[in-house]
């Protein structure tokens, strides 16, 4: 048996994150107990949430130190005492940043192999379906309504905002930094884009939205949500969907002003998810997100990166919105 | 035709709203022009909103100074150019804080009357009819699960807490003040009940709901609202029907601390209404509560003052939280 590479959590970031809260370590693999499931990481997802995890508790236990970085895998099973997995399958599930990793069947998901495999990690896998339950669940957009996502060129939010457009809707991206912004427009085909860093994201919305706004996919939360707020119309719809200027930090901010007073008068619903709530939509999701990426409808944007070594600084890139797209690390190289 | 006294808004509070801001003068009865009808006022309503009305815009235009105070009311029809109206006629509209009024026929809505008067104004009302729609449909309490409503000895507050009872949910008020609080426990029948005015609402609410809060009622916004966010359930529900706790100054807090970051971990809703958006639910409404109501299964509270020169104190007071149930004006004494 080779030995396991792991990234192991070594302290809790005070602030922001950094590349020295992590070290690697390598350990023997394993042989997987009764019902367990031994498997190789193929794909090893980052999201801005790992960072959440580590603040506390979440929809997940928090990260304590001293253990493997959790994250989430898309992994090929190389020995199984489940008899629902062999030898070869293809599965994903919380691996964690490891080469390879010992779980229970129960706790793995078959997937279908596609080419390419990263796909099935990007639009395919968590974000897509993020994007996809989210958008059309709890936004509901309609032709002709105008849809704001907020960190639309990230993974979540350039799927989200492609469906809005899909759908018939107007669709405004906010995006950190100008290039980032042209991309939206030329590359993604969204109606507008907003520069954050440039400033007043209250009035750049102001111009963007002269109608308001309907539904807000917001994946940002902080001065990026307060200003959306204002600005949305009656009976629009607010879809949490991730909280990511509040997750590198020790000091989460207080809330954005207009929280409950404008959600009365405007008669606003805010509705937080995770993708696991619609376990009975996701089929059709990716049935409709495979469809639609084959027909070029959605461009599938992602951002692979080599080498296990490379996640924590990935993840500290992430985290700072260097990425266009789904960011990945490709730990099986061979 | 008889003098109408009219109480205006003077100026407009820089603070907290105090009765020097009102003034009353009395100008002659006009007559109605086509289509107007000509109004005694029998009941005047007063509530949390009138305050909010001064801020700003919201549901309905801010309120200038210098103009009749705007109020709902329950008048009489003196005389009418309207053919959908005749004297003697029951009606509700904005009537305003004056003995009379003029009103085109179509922003009269006609009533049927009962006995007593009253009700009309408070449990088959708006109050009533708010709490009804708000709780059923937003909150949707189920069997079993705990209710939070905050201003629990409020006129929406009162009614959606025992609306909450008869759907089998625990119910647990929040009020300000020791006599109030046992009020709500030995009155209105709740399970628990929180006095704010004692600090620590968070950790009231975990000694009060050791299983959590499904459905929270707010009917404050603030930090009772923060409070209540930290212990909601998974897929809790917030009805957003009120911010009493803001509308009576002119610098309103910022936002509760864990919006949205506790709407994704939790996936909970918060979603404001105001009763117009359940024109279709509002004749369900307004018989279940007269139903409940003559079942005993509602108690109807209400805080009744004579006199139209005294609505200034009590809407000073009805912010300060002086009132049980639901605070009106007798305006026509004979």
């Amino acid at each position: 048996m080779p030995l396991n590479k792991q990234i192991m959590l070594d302290r809790k970031p005070t602030g922001k994150l950094t590349v020295d809260c992590f070290r690697t370590q390598s350990s023997p693999v394993g042989d997987p107990g009764p019902g367990e499931v031994l498997c190789r990481t193929l794909l090893l997802s980052l999201d801005p949430a790992n960072r959440a995890w580590m603040q506390g508790a979440t929809y997940r236990g928090e990260v304590s130190a001293g253990t493997v970085m959790p994250g989430f895998t898309l992994a090929e099973v190389v020995a199984s005492n489940d008899i629902k997995f062999k030898a070869g399958d293809l599965v994903e599930g919380d691996g964690g940043w490891q080469q390879y990793f010992i779980e229970p069947g129960k706790r793995l998901q078959k997937r279908v192999r596609r080419e390419p495999l990263t796909h099935l990690m990007s639009v395919l896998g968590i974000t897509g379906k993020t994007a996809y339950c989210g958008l059309l669940d709890i936004g509901n957009p309609q032709p002709g309504e105008t849809v704001v996502v907020s960190a639309a060129g990230g993974a979540t939010g350039s799927i989200a905002a492609q469906i809005a457009k899909i759908k018939g809707a107007r669709v405004v991206g906010i995006a950190g930094g100008a290039d980032k912004c042209r991309w939206l427009l030329d590359e993604l085909g969204l109606d507008d884009a907003i520069d954050h860093r440039e400033g007043n994201v209250y009035a750049a919305l102001k111009a963007a939205c002269p109608t308001g706004i309907d539904v807000y996919f917001d994946n940002t939360g902080g001065p990026i949500l307060e200003a959306a707020l204002s600005r949305m119309n009656l009976h629009g719809r607010i879809v949490c969907c991730g909280v990511v200027s509040q997750y590198d930090t020790a000091n989460p901010a207080s809330g954005p002003r207009g929280v409950p007073g404008l959600l009365v008068t405007k008669r606003l619903k805010m509705q937080g998810f995770i993708v696991m709530d619609y376990v009975g939509l996701l089929a059709q999701a990716e049935k409709d997100l495979a469809q639609w990426t084959a027909d070029g409808r959605i461009k599938v944007v992602e951002d692979i990166i080599d080498g296990l070594d490379n996640a924590p600084a990935g993840l500290v890139g992430l985290l700072a919105g260097d990425n266009r797209g789904k960011r990945m690390i490709r730990v099986a190289l061979d």
